[in-house]
């Protein structure tokens, strides 16, 4: 027997009609590419969005097609999340960092039928316009007719161009909130991207789950500044819960640098940042050198890969905001855990507070954790063994977009190819990726451990950790270091440093030097390229 | 084109898997019926939800079948929230204060297999077993052998020993979220009371929602005291939202009196406080009577029916305890609107809080609100024009249990019987209950309002405004007052206290003292009853 509730399907359409109607007032602030600041309100995006919604239908956008963006954080990036997915049609992120062969892939496989890029990707956009055979049947230049970019792209359209020619009046349309909403494919550090398909229910339940107090507690109190993408990973969904709480967004645009996001912060009065550890390195580098505090800010959420301890220090201690780590990946919408300390830690001393920070924190309700071993055993939950780390839920995939067998879960769990830690409490700690771990004499070294070692030696500026095939152990540990500017340490100053601090045979069998580490292109270290570069070294013992 | 995410039911036996797997030692204390507290954890609710669950399916219940309930907040009774929905059959939680006549008829209509009851019911059982023809195929005492009560219930079960006969190994059946989880009535002042059916579904998106930041806020960081009972519209959802976030449960059993309060609160360090005014009530008086302060607790949650000033202050500035005031029905699981200050009201003096405070809160996302004239035309949002509220969303009722025709819902909304103004954040204050309002020569007379201004009369305890029929103004307002204790009150000294307060065409034309006022099942005041009673009044004017 069901119960006699209303049936209403959990639709993206109804975020930013809930925005429009109890929010309508609350600011979105956009640094735009064009250069000024452009203020806006929840009001005007859901407006504009209808219009954009009109113009896709005129442009024969239907249910299921898919439209691509190549853009930065910004209010007209916005109105496509809304637009797109509110028609029924599958919005389409493309990261901007992906190699023009890859590019082409994913505009292939997905077989986009419409590509809207911000002008600062003209250059992308003419390479795929330039390709004889391709599914896409026009481009859209995200500003207005003024800043129309000089380009070889025939037909060329304009984003506010389009708007004008429309009307706001549109009933968003009603339809099973399994449909599919967005469309991101992961980074893909081997073989072609995998596509992740999100759904409106997926999309919906994700939101409240990071609106939820012991989450991101996303907030009308809130002025939240996403530095974390909309080109990937739907910007951990802050768009739309941001819409349905009815917090003041403010956009960067691809002003990512520290000085712009601190001007950003000043003059918006931001509360609430969300990022990844490499573009906080930077804001905190810039705010040390200007001698700056960040005022108003009360909590960093930080993500993307493990956050080290001396930002959450610089974070907390130097200027008072909270760091909320957070862990997820393309394939969980993406938060998995989020750590937000516990009642039983109230009065724990700093060092205590801070190793219990470099965790990734605890599950939302609505997914579940567990780690196993090599042959799919659950591990115990102790804190201390540790396993590959499974995950499943309803904001979790179940396959691969366009790929046959791709089937994610073994026994109704995904397995994120991270080796991980849980407590008891469900407390997470990545120790490392299942392909990065260091496999020496049948035990396991986590290459994370090794460079959180090797970050915190004065002199070390950053540094990778991997294993190199050895003929007796299988795999011996090699550290690759980029020097601080300045400073002339040696591989033996690293390798004191290191020796008290870990178990002997943790210790890298060989330190090297470079200039700087390779960088995928959603900020991570490309630990494959160190390997194959790396991969006829003499380890001297 | 579906999404490519986990097909996972939202299933409330997955809110208490989840506190198990991820907050097992998180306390759940109960003061018992017995009389002492009972100290347990989520995972021993959990462990003994699932063998209570096995004795259930030894006793024959099976998905969609009526489990009732005649309980106060206790562990046991919680139990029976997990255990009977997490089978899929249906909880239906029955108002003990029901008229015998209304509690066969509830039974009767639901139909109900089995009834557990406490102690203190026993004689209400004892009613509900002597009668002739029934669905009830036998009762429950919610206790342990040793509290055994004597009674003439032939094959009298007792909840602890079904328990200790059955193991806990359970795996919770999967089905449709859609499927009936919860039963309750209305109170039903007029005609017969009206079954109101949850859904899994319904009642985990309800749970998200007042777990988010902007609304109850319900967190793992909360010592969480509902003294709004499980007997009716499932304690606001706050068992299975504690159950989701790990906040330690303290439950008051059948203490609902200050000075149990009082003392559960100091013992187990609560935090948050959720309930009716009338409660609030008899807690502020005893803690002014014994001088003692809520040193602990951050918040206290009021809804059910209107929170006079007075007590908000009391709380906020007696206590240092944040009201959040929340207005919702039986028909909406219930919570529609939460009261929670926005950035805007910063440094707002506090009498403006005050009169923001008094307001019912904006819409939770998920649900939407309108208010619209007598002939369904929306009225503007301007928080001044007051209209027919109604609202619609997936945790709101579109049907009555067995009610052929019952359709709530009128073009998509459901009528919620009251008078509210809404202003453009949403924000909603209820100025009367439709049938209460004052139509005085063709205007509203708020009663709500009216009553109101007399609770702020110096010698008033309680008052109750209603309108009676007029031969000229068709109706006219009367007002009800008890004096409080010891106090000598006029009519006129009433009077001139409203004069200067409020339009001379509100005040009452008659104002009446007596001993008590008439109080209904869930602690509203019957005006129906009022209203029957001073049916032949005839006015001086």
């Amino acid at each position: 027997m069901f119960g006699q509730m209303m049936d209403q399907p959990l639709l993206i359409s109804s975020q930013i009609s809930f925005a429009e109607r109890f929010h309508a007032d609350v600011e979105v602030v956009t640094r735009t590419v064009e250069g000024p600041i452009h203020r806006s309100t929840w009001g005007e995006v859901a407006r504009r969005s209808r219009r954009l919604a009109n113009a896709l239908l005129k442009m024969g956008v239907r249910e299921g097609d898919r439209v691509a963006t190549i853009a930065w954080n910004t209010q007209r990036h916005l109105e496509l999340y809304f637009a797109v997915s509110g028609l029924g049609a599958i919005l389409h992120t493309i990261n901007p960092r992906l190699s023009p062969e890859q590019l082409a892939y994913v505009v292939d496989h997905a077989a986009d039928e419409w590509v809207f890029f911000d002008t600062t990707f003209v250059k992308l956009a003419e390479i795929l316009a330039a390709r004889p055979k391709s599914t896409v049947r026009g481009f859209v230049a995200m500003t207005d007719e003024a800043h129309r970019p000089a380009s070889s792209i025939e037909g060329l359209l304009v984003h506010d161009t389009l708007l004008e020619a429309e009307s706001d009046a549109l009933v968003w349309p009603t339809f099973d909130e399994r449909t599919a909403s967005s469309l991101c494919y992961t980074s893909g550090t081997s073989g072609h991207p995998k596509g992740v398909v999100y759904s409106h229910r997926s999309t919906v339940l994700h939101s409240y789950a990071v609106t939820m107090t012991d989450t991101l507690a996303l907030s009308a109190a809130d002025v939240t500044l996403p530095v974390v993408p909309m080109f990937h990973v739907n910007a951990w969904g802050v768009p739309y819960a941001c819409a349905m709480v009815g917090s003041k967004l403010v956009l960067p645009g691809p002003g990512l640098d520290g000085k712009s996001l601190t001007e950003l912060v000043e003059a918006e009065g931001v509360t609430s940042l969300l990022g990844v550890p490499t573009v906080w390195a930077n804001l905190l580098a810039h705010l040390a050198s200007e001698g700056k505090k960040l005022g108003t800010v009360k909590k960093v959420v930080i993500g993307g890969s493990a956050c080290p301890g001396t930002m959450i220090e610089a974070f907390e201690k130097g200027h008072n905001a909270r760091v909320i780590h957070a862990w997820g990946m393309t394939e969980t919408s993406p938060v998995g855990t989020v750590n937000v300390m516990l009642p039983e830690h109230e009065g724990m001393p700093w060092s205590e507070v801070l190793s219990y920070k470099l965790k990734q924190g605890r599950p939302m309700y609505g997914v579940d954790l567990r780690i196993v071993d090599d042959e799919g055993t659950e591990l115990p939950r102790d804190g201390k063994a540790s396993g590959h780390l499974q995950i499943r839920g309803p904001w979790v995939a179940s396959g691969y977009f366009r790929q046959e067998g791709s089937d994610t879960h073994h026994d109704g769990w995904f397995a994120t190819g991270d080796i991980a830690t849980l407590d008891a409490r469900g407390t997470m700690q990545i120790t490392d990726r299942s392909k990065d771990v260091i496999k020496s004499g049948g035990e396991w070294i986590s290459s994370i451990d090794l460079e959180n070692a090797a970050l915190a030696c004065p002199g070390v500026q950053t540094a990778a950790a991997f294993g190199l095939p050895h003929p007796k152990w299988q795999e011996r540990p090699m550290l690759v270091v980029v020097r601080a500017p300045g400073t002339e340490l040696t591989a033996n100053e690293v390798m004191s440093f290191l020796a008290g601090r870990m178990p002997r045979w943790w210790l890298p069998d060989a330190i090297e030097f470079v200039e700087a580490l390779p960088i995928g292109p959603t900020g991570k270290v490309l630990k494959r390229t160190l390997r194959e570069r790396f991969a006829g070294y003499v380890f001297s013992t």
